[in-house]
């Protein structure tokens, strides 16, 4: 799977964040337009040989907006879905300052250094306006970067959350075709990005730091309910005992929520990902998780689910948006909610005065 | 507020299992045939005069499936809507077994003695099917039912949990029309319910047993975050020091929540329905929250939400029932969900084929 240009290339579109910023145009883009187009099966032979550049291309296809791409995106990933879903798909969520990027930097190398093929994608809708929060500085990924098994890719600064996860989720399919047998979903645990990125992995793993509680303010409530397992990072220096108390407080907070249906006992482990001390550890509760829950069922049941939960989720937005998106409701929702919260009609009769209008005008 | 003869009646309600687990049908709805129509201004007039009666007969409209009892009985909730507001919401939830209706019964009784005027709710979709499993049974609440300021009104058995929740939604208004200061929301914590409740409370308290963690298995994972306050109840007998213990680990637990929107720092109290001891101090944590939330303002503000959450709901339901209940698409949606599974197209694809099918056909 070296392929030292791909390498290159990959890393030149992590360091160019000028041009990856800029909304549905990126580096490949302008690339793959010098050369003449390709056919999705061209497409498909790449990815399932482990060419990088191609996969990296498909990808590109994927997060255009342009119809004609997504026609190829489509068939690309139709002829790649029998291959794909043999791998670990790992979401990791925390507040900003939490350490994502290093924690992945450093698990990933030494994931990389046991022969895996690791693929890091991140969900991050807010990444058109943060200038790509995650994942779009290199320079926080300097190591795992140039590891040639690792393929990076910053979220698709695609706007609407909707829009960047399928994206991501698409993506996915197309690194498993393409050999990588360890998947990362990188999210900011401050959205709804968590929800989706959690609907898409196997394990999901809130990275937290110790501290009075303040550290928690970013996160949503909630979160810590939808965790298989929290790793405790920056257990380092002065902060080792605040750590390990951290850990024992999760560990019995873990205790007092009902049993997650995949029967794991969700738990707290301490790591540094500067003295590099624990990470093993944490990736131990990954893979301890995955072989209990491929024996117990719920691995596949949850994949299983959650390939329903997309499929719904789709046809839900796409209602909602012709409901919203439509000029004469538009116009009507607001004096709607103003005579709601006037008390002058129900919250209920105002609704079906909506969609009455909604089912003439539609 | 004290009218012999609705109390019998309300009580001959709550006694009369046997007919109102009938679908769509109770008591009153025959007694009220036999009487001439009333006009909606007829109700109104006499719910304003706190006139059980007529606001249990008022209810029954709202709970009946007949379009000319609806139409009556938008009429009374609009009319009635600039009157309502005035009271403290109470959700209460907690699994089977948690003694929620002894608790209601105990705390309710002290309330009433105190001079409050108290409407009991409930919401449970499964009611038809449990035989009204939350306030159906009378002789669990033998004490408050006789209590002249007592209203209580079984869950509205009507299928689905929008529609039960509606109902209960509604009939509060006619409540806090008719006087009632005080309302509480009964709902078992395993379903979809308690977030219905939650939706429509000032305050959601979630009612615990101590032990092993066994009692929590029923409870649904994210009630937790969701409550305002945590009630351990049966504090009583050989029980007092585990329920003490209890009382302190939820107090950690709770603490490691990230704070909730209301600045409001959820804890835990004990209690016991039998003893009758502590049942006051959670009813304090209530008024202590009633009084922060005033002061700074969430009190308005989740009540403002609320409102218009449940308009938004509306729709949402009514958008996506539309879809479901296509037969072009009741019929599409197994195959489409068995092509997903079996990888032989993404999520994605099947949804666009499902909404380009609908579009055809609605």
């Amino acid at each position: 799977m070296q392929h030292p240009e791909n390498d290159k290339q990959y890393k030149g579109l992590v360091v160019n964040e000028g041009v990856q910023n800029l909304p549905q145009v990126n580096p490949y883009a302008t690339f793959r337009r010098q050369k003449r187009e390709l056919h999705a099966e061209e497409y498909v032979e790449g990815i399932l040989r482990g060419d990088i550049t191609l996969l990296g291309q498909a990808v590109t296809l994927i997060e255009s907006s342009l119809p004609k791409d997504q026609a190829i995106a489509q068939k690309v990933i139709e002829q790649c879905l029998p291959y794909s879903g043999n791998s670990v798909r790992l979401g990791i969520t925390g507040v900003p300052g939490a350490g994502k990027s290093t924690f992945i930097e450093a698990l990933g190398t030494m994931l990389c250094h046991q022969g895996k093929h690791l693929a890091v994608l991140a969900i991050d809708p807010s990444s058109e306006r943060s200038k790509g929060s995650i994942l779009g500085d290199k320079t926080r990924m300097n190591e795992l970067s140039t590891e040639a098994n690792a393929f990076i890719r910053p979220s698709p600064s695609a706007g609407s959350l909707g829009g960047v996860a399928r994206k991501t989720r698409e993506t996915i399919v197309l690194c498993e075709a393409a050999g990588f047998d360890t998947i990362m979903v990188e999210t900011v645990g401050v959205g709804q990005s968590e929800t989706a990125a959690h609907s898409m992995v196997d394990f999901f793993l809130l990275l937290q730091v110790t501290g009075t509680g303040d550290e928690l303010q970013g996160i949503k409530r909630g979160i810590m309910e939808m965790a298989d397992g929290i790793a405790i990072n920056k257990c380092d220096g002065s902060n080792v005992e605040r750590a390990q108390a951290a850990r024992v407080s999760f560990k019995n907070a873990l205790a007092l929520f009902p049993p997650p249906e995949s029967g794991w006992q969700p738990y707290a482990e301490t790591c540094s990902s500067i003295d590099k001390t624990g990470v093993l550890k944490v990736w131990k509760m990954v893979e301890d998780y995955i072989r209990f829950t491929k024996e117990n069922g719920y691995f596949d049941y949850r994949r299983t689910r959650q390939a329903k939960y997309w499929m719904y989720e789709t046809i839900h937005s796409a209602l909602l948006n012709g409901f919203y998106q439509n000029p004469v409701i538009e116009k009507m929702i607001p004096e709607m909610e103003q005579q709601v919260l006037d008390n002058k009609i129900s919250s209920f009769v105002a609704a079906h005065k909506l969609l009455e209008e909604y089912a003439r005008h539609k």
